[in-house]
Parts: C-alpha cells; structure tokens; sequence
C-alpha cells in the first residue's frame, strides 16, 4: 500500500461541475502562469529564510533535542502533560493528538495509554475549564509545557500565573524545573522583554526555541508540536519522513504533480471568479477533525487580510474556512451544502484502512430496514456515506476536491499539514496578500489592557 | 440577579457600523410590517398544532415519565450512559451536557458525578471511536439509550445491531430491556416499518416517543433531550421553567420585546440587504460552545433551501451558520473577521457570573509585561477579551448581536434553546423557505445504500 495521501481535484472542474462553479482548463492554466512566478519568489524566499516552516523537517539538532528532553522528563513518570499556549501553540498539537492517539485517551489506564501521560491542552482562559484542570491535574504529578512565540500572550501568561503559585506551593520554587518546560522564541539579551525568558531563568527550567522565521500558525514541525508530541510516545519520526514525502511532491511546479499548488489554484479560482466565500475542510474520520481545525487558523489568519490598493480603495481577501465533519455533519450542515447557496468549495478526506472495520453482526435478523447493514462493517458504511456525499454534491453542480489517507499515520497525517502550509504559502502569493502576518489582531490586545483596568503599559 | 438572557442588538444597526452593513430603522420597520403578518400565520400553525416545538416544556405527562423512568434506571448504577443518535437526536443534548455538567465530566469520579453516569454521544460510525466506546463501557454497566426518530437512520441502526449483540452476549436476552431506552416517533400499528419499534417489542424495552409534529433539530425539550439530562442528574424543570420563560418573551409581536422576533429580523436584513452570507456564533464560555454547535444545525438545515420561484427559476437561500469560541478563535479567525470579506453577522454570547471567577496570583512580581494580569481574575480577562472583540469588530463596521448570560444554568440555557427555535421558526417565513423539511438530505440515503451494496430496498 502507498504511503501517499492522494488529491483529486477532478470534482473541482467545470467537466463535473460546469463552468460555473468548477474550474475551466482556460483557468488552469492561467492559475499555473501566476504560479509559475510566484513560485520563483516563495523559493527565493524560503532559499533566503524568511518563511522557515519549508525546512524544519531538517533541523536534526532539534528533533535530537526534543527526543533526549522528552525521554528524560519521561522518567518522571508524569500522569499528565497539561500545555498552556492558544492559537498555534495548541491547534497543531490538538491535530496531532486526535489523529495519532487513540479515541477517548485521556479515559484509558496508564498501561493502556502506553506510559504515557494524558494531555490536557489549554486554549483559552475559562475559569471553570481552568480550575477543573487544576483539580485533575496535581502539580505533582503534571508536567505543564507553556508555549508562547512572543511570550507575552495574556491568554497563556495568566495560566502560567497560576500553574507556577500551584507549582511552588506543591514541589517547591527549586523543584519547579521538574514541571516545566518552555517554548518560545529565542533570546535577544538580557533585557529582552519576553516574560517567558524571565521565567525561565528565575526557575532555571529547560526552554525550546521556535526560530523567528517561522509564525505559529506554521510551527506544528518546531518543538511546539514536536515536544509534546515525543513526551505522548508518538512517531516523531514518521512525522519528519511525512514532511519530507509531501516537500518532495511540492517542488515541482507543475500543478499535475504539485497537490498544494494544484489545490491552491483552485482555492484562487474559487474565491477570484466562482463565488466560493467559504472552505469547507470535511474529514470523514473522527481522527482527522482536528485537522479541520488547524486549518481553519491557518487559512483564516493567513489569508482573511486587507489590501490597500491605492490611496483610497482597499479590498477584503480572505475565504471563512468552516470545519465539518463526515458523517456527523451529513445530519447537520449537508442539507445546506447541497441546496443553499452554491458559494463553498469543499474539501472531503476519507480514510481507506481504519484500525478496526468493525463488522456488524446479524442480530435480530426478523427485523425489517437493516439488510444492507448486517454482514457488512462500519468502515464499510463510512466509506459509502462519503462516496454518497461526494456523489450528491456533484449531482448538485458543488465543487469537491478529496483527499484520501491510506491509513492515517504520523506519515500520512504530517503530509497533509505539509501541504496545506505549502498551498497557503501560494494562495498568499495568488490572492495578493501577506500570508504570514495578523495585523487586525493587535488591536484586541490593546483594548484587552484597556478593559483590564491597565493604563500605563 | 435577573434570570433572564439579554439580547442588544445596537452593534448591529446602521447607528454603529453603517448603512452598508447595519440595519437601518427603515428596515426594523419593513421587518416590523413582515413579521407582523407571518406571526399570525405561525400563531395559527401553533395553534393547529402543526409545529409541537412551542409547547413541548408544558408536557407534564411526558416530564413525570422521564423523570420517573430516569429514577428507575439510576437503581441500577451504571457507570456509562451511551446516546446512539445522529444530528438532531445528539446535538441537543450535547449541548446541555456542555454547558450544564462540570468541565472534563468523564474524567470525574463517580462521587465527584454526584454518583451519575459518564456520558458518551456516538454520533457518528467512525469504527475506531465506537470500538474504542465499546472496550471503554461494558454492557453490564452500562444503559443504552438509541434515539431516532424515523427509527431507520443508517448510523444509528448499525451502532444498535452492535450493541445489541454485545448486550445479550454480556447480559442475555433477557435482561437487555434493563440495558435500553428506545426514543422515537410513535408506533402506527403494528405494520410499522420503523425498526426500532420492532426492538422495542423484540426486547420488551422502555420506549419516549417523539411527538410527530416536532422535527429532529427542535426535538431537544421532548424526551430526546430530557431523558439523558434526567439521567445525568441535570436540573430538567429548571430546562422548562426557563422555556418558559422565553415563550413570555416571545409571545410579544414587536421587535423591542421579542429576542427572537429581532434576532430573525436583523438576520433576514443581513441576508436579505447587507449580504451577510455567514451567521457566527461566538459564545465566551467553553461551557455555551456546543450551544453554538447545535444552532449550526438548527439554522443550517431549516434555512438551507433551494425555491422554486417559477417553472424555470429558482434561489438557494441560506446562510451559513458557524461556531467560534471566545477567546480561543481570536487567535485563529479573528484577523479575518476585523479584515476579511464583511460577510458575517455575528452573535457574541458572554457570561457575567462564571462558577469560580480565579484569581491570577501575584507570582513573581518582578516579571515585566504581566502587570495588569496579576490580583485580577481570569474571569475579568474573559470578560474583558469579549468586550474587546465586540469594540473592535464595531470599529471594523462588521454587525455585532450581543447576547448576554447572568449565569449558565438549565434556566439561561434553555431560554437561549427556546429563543433560538422561536427565532428560526419566524426566518423560514422571512427567507420564504420551509424551515421543518430536509428535503436534500434523502438523496444521500439512497446513493449510501447503493454504495453498500443494497438493490432491492
């Protein structure tokens, strides 16, 4: 069995569509022309290291790093690993940990999670979610990795507030180092304002650096993903080889051979001439659901920009990617998909080899309206029920690209981050906006400390 | 304290954020004139009965049979409820069980559950997730509750030949009846081709019925929803006290004292005048997100329809419907909300009274950069960042619902539920669609059961 996720873009065409709501041959190759260039420049750029996310599959310092500190804190024997960070200090590892972990982890035994701790990511500042976690989690028993590129989020620095009073009260302020770890972009000197470096020092704790080329939407392959990712035991390994595989088919430039290109293009042709506002990202597996989610942060954030155009005019770019999920959501949102507005291009990942098919056995066989389900597997009916949609919203003239996972892996799953970063990348270039800032998001902050009661700073 | 949600919609009007993109007295008014005329005919529908959502909280012989039955299997003991059910036979009490159980529920102890069972919602046939609930609940401890209303949905079906079959090898035959609770419509005779009627007989099971007049997405008050809040020991009159709550309110014709009336009039101006293709609803409280989750179907399926205007002609109305999360999805689609495409009307739903507000220790007090967080509370910056996006969303000119929580409780959040209902009801009139059918949904059906192999059914 290939290794490979496989794109098809065929459902996104003007032959299974028309034209229009699927993309012409006329706009495939205009796509491929601005590619063309375009991807001149993003290589000059990732030669030159302003974008870094291309190539930390390859810092083996790191990965060696992140592997000897895992193992060492896992002697620890720790029964929770609790990661305090937002945005993309938690959405890539969420990723990871639902594709890669088994359902329901966090409610397994010890032995059956492995050894391995359960995880608790805390992306937001609920006090009821919060305090709950502080019950569950003893600080005695927790290693708590804090994760903040600038360090001075105020979102995870009030966590850190509270784990580190926790932290003192129960182990001691010299013992705090056992319980800690940190990840945040590196030192600019002593007077560096970054209140993670000073936490740091004053504990003495062990700190991860996220290089300053790369943004946090694109640092799941740093040790923001990786470090939790190795102290859970999963496939670090298989991870870097996924990023590798998917780097390998991305520099080509051809849109036959380059999936992140080819579904960029489409994004662009979708948002600039068919009216698709939004990106639907469908996995038809509960593994991959948060996936949906990550991309979501990549593709809003990347993209969802305003452009001055001159003087006076501006215009507002950005497709509002929605996470759905197969077949939950065939109950929920599929009835609008297929007759609402035809303003999505959807994205619908399935997966051919589930650990377990689950067949359905053929009890109560007197019973009526179950025939096609006896004897056959659960797989089997998951598969069909994304065949059937995929089937239908052609029929309805909406636009699909699939994506399909021979298994889901570290492998696989890597390849798919991979590529969706890539196809961000370009979709900046294409729809002519920076895809590597969040200027809008500043402003929150200032009004945060305002509300705050907080004058001065 | 009032127990009453607020709703403002002054960052919604013209007065805050424009003419292009807010709603203008002269459209409150046109609403007015609308919703005057289609309130009558909703009244009459109520009246005949045709739609049962509006006075299933006044169902006291249902309430006492759930309440009774649910005392009768808490006997028992078990450890896990599991809910076999799909879209609107999960989404509901999903919902509750958010915002109304304490954080990180299953992982409490049994004593710490107030002695209630865990809670598991199989809502979709991923076999890993249902094998991994399989090994997670055995059968001889667990109570089964299988919800659909047709009695024939494919998802639901296959995970109850499943359980079926691990029931009688576990406990016998027999004694499945003390392992099930069946909820679906009621039995036309005994030629009813629903399915779950006959496991109902084949068993000798406790069976709710589902009123007929009330459809999936609006079945959340009848015993689809209360029965698994009866079980987990949820305050079920606090549910219906607080439907009635709203009903008072929404009895009322004009927008000034109807929540609902004005929320559907500034939705249907939005879609209708100010192209806001995509409705948010963004709640500040991990507890009110699945709130948010279950209104994606509510307002997706009701509204997303294709008319037929004449013999040729046709319009898909719809707007798409999409759950964010205060303060995570800051860090993730905020940037494209303040900068992106000014498509979206978005409700921000806050709560003033958290269960602990936590205080933010004055740890490591010559830290920079963490003044204004020290001896407050993560409450007030909750509260703060929620007040800060809603000032900045208005300073973009993007339209803002504020809906407003003195508490999470059963009260609260049923008004929110009923509103919402009440709201929906009246859009289906403004959009010009029927908001009780799914009519599209069918077509998936029958291409998933040709993809299984089925020809005769």
């Amino acid at each position: 069995m290939s290794l490979d996720i496989r794109i098809n873009i065929s459902g996104a065409k003007s032959s299974a569509v028309g034209p229009d709501h699927g993309v012409t041959p006329l706009d495939l190759k205009e796509s491929a022309r601005l590619i063309g260039s375009a991807h001149g420049v993003l290589a000059e750029d990732r030669k030159r290291k302003r974008h870094g996310f291309y190539d930390l599959y390859k810092d083996k310092a790191t990965l060696t790093d992140v592997k000897r500190t895992a193992a060492s804190f896992a002697r620890f024997g720790f029964e929770n690993l609790v990661v305090l960070g937002i945005g993309g200090s938690a959405l890539g590892m969420t990723a990871l940990v639902s594709a890669l972990k088994p359902p329901y982890y966090n409610l397994l035994s010890r032995e059956q999670r492995g050894g391995h701790p359960r995880i608790f990511v805390m992306d937001n500042v609920d006090p009821d979610t919060f305090s709950a976690m502080l019950k569950l989690c003893p600080p005695e028993k927790t290693l708590f990795n804090v994760i903040s590129k600038s360090g001075g989020t105020a979102e995870t620095l009030s966590q850190l507030l509270l784990v580190l009073d926790a932290l003192e009260s129960a182990v001691g302020k010299a013992r705090v180092k056992n319980h800690l770890v940190i990840t945040t972009g590196p030192s600019t000197g002593r007077k560096d304002p970054n209140p993670l470096l000073f936490v740091q020092r004053a504990y003495d704790a062990k700190a991860f650096v996220v290089p300053p080329n790369v943004g946090g939407r694109f640092s799941v392959f740093t040790p923001v993903g990786l470090f939790p990712a190795a102290m859970l035991g999963m496939d670090v390994d298989g991870l870097i080889a996924g990023c590798a595989a998917m780097d390998a088919r991305c520099k080509h430039v051809s849109l036959a051979e380059n999936p992140a290109y080819a579904r960029a293009a489409i994004h662009y042709v979708g948002w600039n001439r068919l009216g698709k506002a939004i990106s639907v990202m469908m996995p038809y597996s509960d593994a991959l659901r948060d996936v949906a989610d990550w991309y979501r942060q990549l593709w809003a954030e990347s993209l969802g920009k305003q452009r001055i155009l001159d003087g006076r005019a501006w215009s507002e770019s950005g497709q509002t990617p929605v996470k759905a999920l197969g077949v939950t959501d065939q109950h929920s949102q599929l009835q609008l998909y297929l007759e609402g507005p035809n303003d999505k291009l959807i994205t619908i990942m399935d997966v051919k080899q589930f650990r377990e098919p689950l067949p359905i056995p053929k009890v109560l066989p007197e019973m009526g309206g179950a025939e096609y389900l006896r004897g056959s597997t659960m797989a089997k009916l998951m598969n069909a029920e994304c065949k059937a949609t995929a089937g239908a919203l052609r029929e309805a003239g909406r636009p699909v690209i699939s994506v399909s996972f021979p298994k889901v892996t570290a492998h696989t799953v890597a390849q798919m981050l991979y590529m969706l970063e890539v196809e961000t990348a370009m979709a900046g270039r294409l729809f002519g906006v920076d895809a590597f800032d969040q200027p809008a998001v500043e402003r929150i902050k200032v009004l945060t400390r305002e509300f705050m009661g907080q004058k001065g700073e």
